[in-house]
């Protein structure tokens, strides 16, 4: 299997940008995707499958059994002021750095397929202690003038490693001739966080003109929440700051 | 070598149930199906072989070398009631997420070549404290019709991720067009529970109605135990819970 | 680069015997077969690499630079009652799962290419607690009429497993159509052990019938000493009991 | 992507020497050829990527989002007593064993595609306590030829391992029709340790003969000190210690 992607149709899309929605810290960018996908009515288009994710089943309340997967949704402007979109969202990212390259790769060429020429991925970024209300806004981007977009939507720039998708995608799409940028909200992290979703939605609404219902986005972070326990995934802040730890290790 | 199916034969079978019987929780689904094996006579037509399995041999006994491997038996219909089984028994599962992938790939092959549709994964659910006597049955599936077949059982739905050869099995089945069911027996989980590999495929039988003796199970678990003895596997609850901790430890 | 084979010449031998030698507990098979390509003069003629070794370059007192490699030579009997022989001597086994099944096929390929139908792996088994005088002989085999001839040399039965490629060898050996067994002796198993090598080369030696004097033996468990300082590999019995321990952990 | 190496010119060299300058132990390498890139203005020609370097993305104060990656610069000789070169300078080694055999093989590949028959590794050998001042050098060589010029240049023969791409790179050559030594200077480690960079690049320049300013080393000391803050790598020692002790832990 590895990765690949699986398409039921090919959207006619004009000049969509990607949102990046996967599982990361404070499940950010989960939450908002998952909003999106409600908000809009976004239908699904694809699957991508890899033998980089979980090697285990999930199961909800309905006893069906699901493989870890993520989804490809899309949206088609309603309006002049609307953007099209590709939404990523799933339950996982791939579980090796190996894995985690392989997985970009397929959602660049995937992306590029589309004529998509913009990324926006959105996450969360642990701070320890008491969080700002509304919670601070970092960025970073493929290039300075992407960067302006994303500094204009009143984030920061953040300094050091942007984990995960969220800053892989990123760093690469130069190489697919795509731009981007990511936007992070700060988070404790530890749980579905749905106060930070709301931040760095609303701020990329501004580019986005999406004529999408903010207030239901609390329902988006409890379905995260139902997802999450049933991954066992709910409060273990203690894991994932080894996890963490971790990626500070380096081999030299 | 990777992962390979060598069949010695192809038997001719009607529309046969697969049952997954690796190691796993318990060894609830080894044991099982070792005593289907033993009581049905089930003649080996095939072995599954994978660099993603343990890179040691074993012995017992008899001083044979043996490596580690997944082996396919049949099992004929004898009468109007019975059903035609595949069985899937081995000393292993794959070490790795990508070995264990690859490992259902081969084995979901194998079924849809042999016109097999279903699948019932058989397994244990480790419960912490005192279990009900009889241990509790619980089910997930791979679609609604088929979890009801596995609700009529008695089995109750479980929640949560469902780990293993077991789960993922069930989960992929229906990208090979495969409806499938598993059925977990609560057990403390870190020796061979003969109640509950007996709970499972008692319960399994009424849609199998296979005329098969469940007394001499308990001879099913010994050799079970043996086995596991010989792979230096018997009371080893601390690494096995250190091992599934781990699980709960997603990249993020 | 991978695990790929490099013979500098294709030996004409006479139904050889391979004699593995790769580095494991208490370096037992590394003295052997170190000693024995000593006092025989056996020329190597190949090489074995793979980016499953080790990735670093060892020194010794010359500061010649080595990448962990293994080597292959070759014995022609010298009279009538001599076997021929392909020693496997080397500086690592892979360092994973894959990597071993990966050596273990390469091994055998080559084994087989040069018309060799039996193999000999040796090695340490390690004892906490006295050793007795001398150390006592396990083995294991492909196959019972294999096994006498093991047993017949004095050694009783291993039960349980046979880590490494002493055993993965003779566990896979029969699906090339080659026969082996394995000699392992009694070791504390964190130095090298001169004492084990010599029994475990002398009972092999029944059947070699080679005209090879052990006193020097204690020469090549200097040497390989030697090499294992540079390696920074001696006296670390807690690291390499914490890595058996592993082992024991299944993925169930 | 596994491992790729992209060229955006095939520089005309004249026998040139590769100087590697990975991130490595107090970072000795990085330091000295980001000083020769910079004195030198050595022009970029070609980068290697691999699934196999850190997944994540790096941002600096520009919030420019970086994927991690290796990148060739050449200096053609401006005298007739320079040396023409190959500097290869990077952010990361790759973090697997077959990621490091597989970048060793692509840099060997691209070294003898561009006719260059030597290659100096630069690097920091750890040493707890006091180090002397200034630092002394340690060397080994895939020759002993080789090893005579190291030696010359006031090195002492290291014995042991020398981890990561400065010593595999060196061990590999020979397969390569190539020949190499290491230079290591003595460091605490744990920090961008400008000191021992200008120890092994005063040593090397006695061959190289470039005609570049050691003064303003120390900047190339500072930028590193900043590009490893934003890695999240500055004084961690612990962690580094735990990474090498892992590499004495042998699978035997």
């Amino acid at each position: 299997m590895v990765c690949t992607v699986y398409l039921t149709e090919k959207p006619d899309l004009n000049d969509p940008i990607l949102i990046e929605g996967l599982p990361g810290i404070g499940f950010v960018a989960n939450i908002a995707t998952l909003h999106l996908i409600n908000e809009l009515k976004a239908p699904m288009f694809g699957e991508i499958r890899s033998s980089s994710f979980q090697d285990f089943a999930v199961t909800s309340g309905n006893g069906k059994a699901r493989y870890p997967t993520n989804e490809l949704y899309y949206h088609k402007a309603r309006d002049n002021e609307e953007r099209d979109l590709i939404i990523l969202y799933g339950n996982t990212q791939a579980l090796t750095t190996i894995g985690q390259y392989e997985l970009c790769g397929k959602i660049l060429d995937t992306a590029q397929d589309l004529d998509c020429h913009n990324i926006i991925t959105l996450g969360g970024l642990r701070r320890e202690g008491k969080i700002t209300e509304p919670p601070k806004l970092y960025c970073a981007a493929s290039d300075p003038q992407t960067l302006k977009q994303a500094l204009d939507l009143g984030a920061q720039i953040i300094e050091g490693q942007i984990y995960g998708i969220a800053g892989l995608l990123i760093g690469l799409s130069p190489l697919w001739n795509i731009q981007g940028f990511c936007l992070l909200a700060e988070t404790p992290g530890y749980y579905a966080d749905a106060a930070a979703a709301r931040e760095v939605l609303t701020a990329a609404n501004k580019i986005l003109h999406l004529k999408a219902d903010m207030t239901r986005l609390d329902k988006a972070a409890e379905t995260t929440h139902e997802i999450l326990k049933s991954f066992g995934m709910t409060s273990q802040p203690t894991e994932e700051k080894e996890k963490e730890k971790e990626h500070y290790t380096w081999r030299i």
